[in-house]
């Protein structure tokens, strides 16, 4: 397995590559737009055709890649069926699984940050990893005060997630302070958001983080329901 | 072992840090100044006790943590005895081994980026890996316009770190686009600096490059020369 975990540095974005080293075909998890060159470019070192460019839900604060991709690549697009973004190629739903060769991918219905957040769960032959999106960030969660955001769902999300096998290496969709892999055993005991002992104090604590609008909110929703066209 | 690259987005740096599992002995490879908190954040959460912080040379682009740590934890500062930085613990040289539990570091002189520029390679259960300083990085070289920079001797030292084995993984001192890691294979079919047919045809691909100054160079210099004191 090809692995990459590449970070756009403007909206501190974790986008990654999979790829199945016999077939060659390769995805995107949460691709940025302005860096096709540089995804082609690898993808063009490594040999790999682009079959998939997925996004955890709709983004607040970059602008997706998934249109472009699919326009320089022919590959297929895809977001979960509640982002209800009409030019994706398909949509997925809770438990939907993605095979690329030997690697599989499966969907894991995750909201609160957004209505529409999902998680993917990868096994392959070098363990188990999760990509959190927005919902399981590397000592934080995702914030749940926007687009439908719902902190008790999340609650409920990150419960879901917390059920994976502890050794569970979680690659989340971003991180502000340059760390890039956790796991899952070492969120349940260090990430200060997963130690409330009930639902109601974990909404609380969302509810009293008061964070600024992201910067490219007003731009970046509409045009992510594009596909990112602005 | 234990194994986290980190990013101080700053100055585009990659900081290592490497523990046993079974001793939980740490080591952290060029630790950014600023960021000691995060890193002691880091050894607590996994129970690590930092024993070494080393720089792979002075750096003109950031400020080093290594008198900080060490006041802070009592670890030992390592740097390159070319470096002549009066103020560490102690110096290496060219082959010297390092050891924390079955993890081998190799100190390799490999000047050129700067006099004093040392990679490490690191062999262990989980594969090779090689710590490239400001030496080779991802599609590129570390500048030699400054700082007893040199582009033969760089050409030389960039020969020595591709006669290791291909697999080996190559984790790199700063990058500026985004990418982690890459291999000895990879860079040298691709990194454009390394298709060149001779040493003279490097140094003149080099002398052309023209690169501003790094802005906290006039700081950095001499507080590394004092392992960062301002």
């Amino acid at each position: 397995m090809i692995f990459r975990q590449l970070f756009e540095r403007e909206s501190s974005t974790y986008t990654y590559l999979l790829a199945d080293v016999d077939s060659k075909h390769a995805l995107l998890i949460d691709p940025v737009a302005g860096q096709e060159a540089q995804y082609l470019q690898l993808l063009q070192d490594f040999g790999l055709q682009l079959r998939y460019a997925i996004d955890t839900h709709v983004h607040a604060d970059h602008v997706t890649a998934l249109g472009k991709l699919r326009e320089l690549t022919g590959c297929e697009s895809l977001m979960g069926e509640q982002s209800e973004v009409a030019c994706v190629s398909r949509s997925f739903a809770d438990g939907d699984h993605l095979r690329l060769g030997d690697i599989v991918l499966q969907a894991l219905y995750t909201p609160g940050h957004t209505d529409d957040s999902y998680s993917f769960y990868c096994q392959s032959a070098n363990g188990q990893r999760l990509f959190s999106g927005d919902t399981l960030l590397i000592r934080g969660s995702g914030r749940t005060d926007f687009q439908n955001g719902d902190a008790a769902q999340q609650y409920q999300s990150l419960q879901k997630l917390l059920a994976l096998p502890e050794d569970t290496l979680v690659y989340p969709g971003h991180d502000y302070k340059g760390w890039q892999v956790s796991s899952i055993g070492e969120e349940k005991r260090f990430n200060p958001r997963l130690q409330v002992q009930s639902q109601a104090e974990y909404e609380l604590l969302m509810a009293g983080l008061n964070l600024p609008n992201p910067a490219q909110m007003d731009i970046a929703v509409p045009a992510n329901r594009q596909c990112g066209r602005l």
